[in-house]
């Protein structure tokens, strides 16, 4: 059933620029056809997709697997997180590499370990967490020979992740040189600390004390900052997990004013809303407990809008998944809960529930979403987020009248719990191909550890498109500097 | 030389989602094949694209051939607006057939015989000047036998082509009802009526009276006012000519909240300003007469800002050539002159000078507002606005490392005189093919009257995907009607 | 008990400018001396104010008392109405004139009659529902003669009160030359009606299909359009009842750039929300009906915050009472619900609670959105909306310790329930003088039919300071007519 | 002349909150009457102010007399400041002190010195640059016993006077507990300080580079992010020279949701424009550099239309006046510039001719903005800010149909430079009383150093009003801590 050949027929095949109904052809991990009637032989796997979505398998931009991270690590490797997200219809992520201590190079050589297991193909984005002469070689290295072309900066997490305004500017710089993308952990980390402080002299140790001490005005703050300092500096800036109408607004005046920044909303700040931290029951409220904090109610709504029209552009999830025992090692102060929710396996049934089945989007925008525009902001489509003949053979079949629901139960993560426990909808991704290969099919999954590549992901995606005669532009309308009599006559 | 076979080799082939080198194989009027090395016969005309981009010909969204408007007709018409297309990279436009009489019937006939010389392709949008049981009928057969997916409403030209706010929620309605866009001119024409006077009674007669009488403010009062009353119906909207920050701000709000609004900008509104309007000669301030106006400086730069991050979506011209003869109609009262500028023929020119040579826009993102998203909106992708095989052979190459200069002294328009006039840039359409046919070569236009097709717009375009769901998940959601027991409590 | 000599000692006076500890001697209907320690002799009637505010009296900009609307007339007339009024410490109101059959004269004399049972001091706004030669001479002769500065335009009510943009823009002008200000009532009338047909064919006819068919957007709209149009026209203008956000940022955007607008939230804007209107007793439900409707939940907090900063300025009722008998001609169907809320009796007490016994504004803040700044926007001030020597002796002294409950058992008004029924909170007025008298104390009234007297509002208010003079600077700034030569040269 | 009894016959007396026509007298330093038809013996000197405006004397909220800075010291000390500011009609001003080593009380005691020559009324604001117990302290000592009730913080100037996000949490906390007014100078000290370093890596070291090293978004930046963290510690904030749209439109934002900002633009960035900085001569384009820098045409207007709306509330003008030998250290490199401008002379003029000549504001608008607003946001009102009975007396004639002219070589600060050289206008200050006494008549000064009076300035303003009730409502809306049981669920 896994054969190397594989014609899905009969589907309405689906690109971010058009659907039509077509016959897909594959190949030794390759699309090799894409067009109405393909006729194959008798060592063709045929899967009849009529009624049904042909689509890219979505690419998750936001993971953290096999992380390390408050004293603890989470539950899903490279393994288990991949084999879920297959379950789930991703064929794909980009993982954040930690550095260890302050070095790109000890960090990525971890990842490149722990990623060994790899069922699924996988990128990697580098955060930045500390600023010298080495940092700033390594990112060279980087994203010259290791295939990164992104890098993350933390302005929450005092005292670990953070870094200041001085270092995002240095850090901005240099992503700039090398055609990196910049992305933001947006939130303020000083006044988080302070919010966290006031919580507990408040005697408020719980979950909700969590959401309290953070709230969006903090994640607005910051990701106003970081959208103007990038501005200043002429780069490209990533938002990563916008939870709030407060940095969606911020995202959205920036972009109006022609400002080239990419929002990110996750799945769970998409359809959940914060009332889950007040749960009476300890373990339940934690569950929920990830920062930026999941908000008020309304603030979901918001961000799907925004998400409708091309003002956020892309779905992650931040998977980060912990299990009961881990997020109870909070259980008398809320800041020592793990922080993360899962979301890498329900993103793409949660994202075509909320998105597509409410009317929200069509089909199209529901590929350039979860999968199309990562693939281009990454810079790996059409290889990625494509199904075009010579794209990878990374596709899913969704069935747009069958439906899911989620429950632990029956999740493939090695969490104990889901944050979206029992949740329902329409449209069932029925099969999942990766690599060319069939993985997910009859709710079975087939992986094997090792299958999976890491991609690499080249510098100079279409943001920077022109930045350079912008930049000349720029310098050109200064009018300086002026030139100036030494004697002056004042 | 116009041989029905081409092979365009080496070049850079650039659609909206993609580009890459290939080469572009040509028969029949259709694309045959999109790949590289592609090898052909002797009866082949082969173009050597090396170093150049081979892109989608341009679609004009917005243009007025053979148009009688305020006492005179424009100096255009289907054949010779449609060879000034051609000459300048653009192989579709959709005109605007005006009723006759009120009559949807009758002005559609007057188009079809005034097309009747096209030697392009080309497709109709049409005005709604008045409302009964007639006019709603009429919509119905032009959608559903004669191809027209698209109604215009004036909320200006008071007492001529304008509409109020109650026929506006009648055609709003229709057009949903239909799967047709809605579109409107957005000025408040009793307001423009008002200023208007005042400037005569102010002895302010000439050209400066006419951006001096409806500023921006009554543009952006319009705009608000169309898209909340579409918001209200919950039909897409299509602003055309959008002028000023005043409705572009407009239409961002409307975008971020959700709501499915097109802005179209013009080039002129995009690379003009309103400083001629105070030329000292009358004929050179006569000749930017047009509605709305040009505005001020800043907001051209504004709106190439907000067009460059998709807050518009694609660019027209409201092409509407009038000679020094017509403009100086209204030598003694700016009312008089007759509204309209020329751009059909240096659009393509314009926006890769402005966009994507000053650094804004990548070369996909020109494809997509100057030619797929107009295909898109009117729903006629992939036939036309992309290089893939199966479209029509409406190609371009340009040239970015030549440049173009414009001149009334070489146009093809047959007006005396162009809003552009001694603007040079980087950046030449070299070649044309429209149809299948080189029709644009060495500086030379070779077209056939005649020789244009009328491509039928169908209804229900992407805008019009989930708007059931989405309407019927908003009725579920009033909770009403509360079901109430007869005796009151009170 | 209700002498002409009154010392009130030992409270803290407040103006809207200041506040300080002081006695307030009354004598003849006005305020002689403000200052510490007064002395005064036995023929004096002396309340002590000791630990409680002494405040002008409330004047409540937006009433209607004894109006005939929709079929019936409202519970209330001037002499009920002001009695309650006087209960509550407000000792004035502005009523709006409605003119009979378009006649200005013809509803100024009906109205004269109806206040001659008047118990307080009054003054009239005059709505204006159609345009002639008749009805502008008429608003000069209003203004001139009859003590009349403001006129409203109804921008709903369609069939009824409604006018066109062309009305607004006439209005607006002859306001303009006048010094009256212009109001509005903003709705978008056509689009109201419309909702309302699509309610009732939905079977939506109960009191929650007001709500759904007349959202928030339509009140955006016609605020965003009246806006724009009085600064087209360069005049003041007020919009009355604002009950949205929509409405209150056009009001926001509009000030920020320095244009002249008066926003006036109503008490059941500020303090209600519409999840009455879905009550399933239907006269409970219908009570609430008002327009612009109640709006939901966060529309409350949003005006409140709006009002705290002075984005909006006074506070009034739109006091239009019917009992649940006339709100029943509505139970078929919701078109048919008498418009209209109470709140004159109420207005102090709830601004008092929601605005300064939450912390969001000071004492002086109180006493200028209840008091003086409606004294200033309708030029009376200081003879009204201040405690200072030479002003009317319209006093309240309110003890900041003391409670309120509200209840149609109680409450003054003839109307048999009261939207704000059940409601208690901090802050009493324990006494109102008006026009020197004491008139409520211990809980008890004491008024006088016809002790009220009619105050004429002169125009030219302080928004018309400089008007001239930034119109002259406009028109200098326009660098037009230009002078142009008879010969052109293109 | 300069006789203890005043009376000020026939003028037209202005208070923020009413004007009318009546007589002033004065006796001892204090406003004794202020009535019609007061009559006096002949021991009183008596002036004529029929047809001109009696108004309080200016209050400038921002100056810098005597201030070592960058290595040099301002011009003007405590004397030529005040005398300069006495010929321009303003009779108080508050100026920085700034800490010595970070001691407030030394630097204190060194202002304290330094004003002994004081020739008007002054009060002190503190500038807090680090932070530890004994400034946390010291704060303490100065609000409850030096009269202090306002700190500021920069948010630039790195290296030297700057401060991160975690002390400005801990000033605004500190400050919140004494009631004292926290002030930011906003512009991001970390980006300006890039933005130096490119424009000298770009071989831009003229005062040019100092506009195009900190542009406006960085002034945005900060003083959006001064009032978000103000809002999350809940203590009101005042923006000091507010320079831009950017920092305008936060404020505007922030006020509209019910935060307490207050925005002080300041006279040069109310009037003039960045053109000067480019200026071929160094010494005139040096005059201009100040901080924030004075931006490009059209953030003066928009500033203006906020001021005129209440956006803004008051003027200030950050003297800081250097001479031209002192500008000239910056002749290789605009970061050695000595930062500042002058206005302490010119402001009330200046805000007169823009701002009521232009027809923006009225007169009392007038008064407000440049005396009684600051007046009561530094907690002297009515004692200063006010012509009434019992106020000191700062008294202004100033008569609106005389007309100013200012130049460096008829102005009376020690700079020989002018930044509003050759600037006229209506409307000029004729006569200017301090502290009861004539200090400037038919172009006189006269002045006696010592005769200043230092005033102390009391903590919770009213801006404090309420702020406890608002936290206690906000603490009760948390519904926290949530009660738990220990046992968990899940
Ligand atoms: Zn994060
Ligand atoms: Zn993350
Ligand atoms: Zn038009
Ligand atoms: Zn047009
Ligand atoms: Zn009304
Ligand atoms: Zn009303
Ligand atoms: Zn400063
Ligand atoms: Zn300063």
């Amino acid at each position: 059933s896994s054969s190397s050949k594989i014609l899905i027929k009969g589907g309405t095949v689906v690109n971010a620029h058009h659907q039509e109904v077509a016959d897909v052809y594959v190949e030794n991990g390759f699309i090799v056809a894409v067009k109405p009637h393909i006729h194959v032989g008798d060592d063709v796997t045929v899967l009849d997709a009529t009624g049904k979505f042909v689509m890219p398998g979505g690419i998750d931009p936001h993971t953290h697997l096999a992380f390390e991270f408050m004293g603890t690590e989470t539950m899903d490797d490279f393994f288990t997180g991949q084999a879920a997200a297959l379950a789930g219809g991703t064929t794909m992520h980009i993982d954040f590499v930690i550095p260890v201590d302050g070095s790109l190079t000890a960090g990525f050589e971890a990842y490149e370990k722990k990623s060994k297991k790899a069922c699924m193909d996988f990128g990697f984005h580098m955060a930045i967490t500390k600023w010298d002469e080495v940092v700033s070689k390594e990112m060279e290295i980087m994203v010259q020979e290791k295939g990164i072309n992104s890098f993350k900066f933390f302005m929450a997490y005092k005292g670990a992740l953070m870094i200041n305004d001085d270092l995002l500017l240095e850090g901005f710089k240099k992503c700039k040189s090398l055609g990196a993308l910049a992305m933001v952990h947006a939130e303020n980390g000083d006044a988080v600390y302070e919010g966290q402080k006031r919580m507990i002299e408040l005697g408020i140790t719980g979950p909700e004390g969590h959401a309290l001490s953070r709230p969006a005005v903090l994640e607005g703050e910051a990701t106003a900052r970081a959208i103007r300092l990038a501005s200043f500096i002429n780069t490209p800036l990533y938002v990563v997990h916008v939870m709030s109408i407060d940095a969606m607004e911020e995202i959205a005046k920036a972009r109006i004013s022609g400002q080239k920044v990419i929002g990110e909303p996750v799945v769970s700040g998409l359809v959940l809303n914060d009332s889950w931290l007040w749960d009476s029951d300890f373990l339940t409220a934690a569950r929920f407990v990830m920062s930026p904090p999941i908000r008020a109610a309304g603030h979901d709504k918001a961000l799907q809008a925004a998400l409708s029209t091309g003002v956020l552009q892309l779905v992650g999830t931040d998977h980060c998944a912990f299990n009961s025992k881990q997020k109870a090692l909070g259980i008398d102060d809320f800041r020592k809960i793990p922080n993360g929710v899962n979301g890498i396996e329900e993103r793409m049934h949660l994202v075509w529930d909320t998105m597509v089945e409410s009317g929200q989007i069509s089909v199209t925008d529901y590929v350039r979403i979860t999968s199309t525009d990562c693939a281009r902001i990454f810079n790996i489509y059409p290889r990625k987020g494509a199904i075009l003949a010579g794209s990878d053979a990374d596709i899913i079949i969704l069935n747009p009248n069958s439906s899911f629901e989620i429950s632990a139960k029956s999740h493939h993560s090695r969490s104990d719990t889901n944050v979206f426990e029992g949740r329902r909808g329409k449209g069932k991704v029925e099969v999942t191909i990766a690599g060319g290969r069939i993985v997910w099919q009859n709710d079975e999954l087939k992986v094997v550890p090792g299958s999976g590549k890491y991609i690499k992901l080249p510098p100079y995606n279409y943001l920077f498109s022109g930045i350079d005669k912008a930049e000349a532009n720029y310098l050109a309308s200064l009018k300086a500097p002026v030139k100036r009599t030494i004697i002056s006559k004042a």
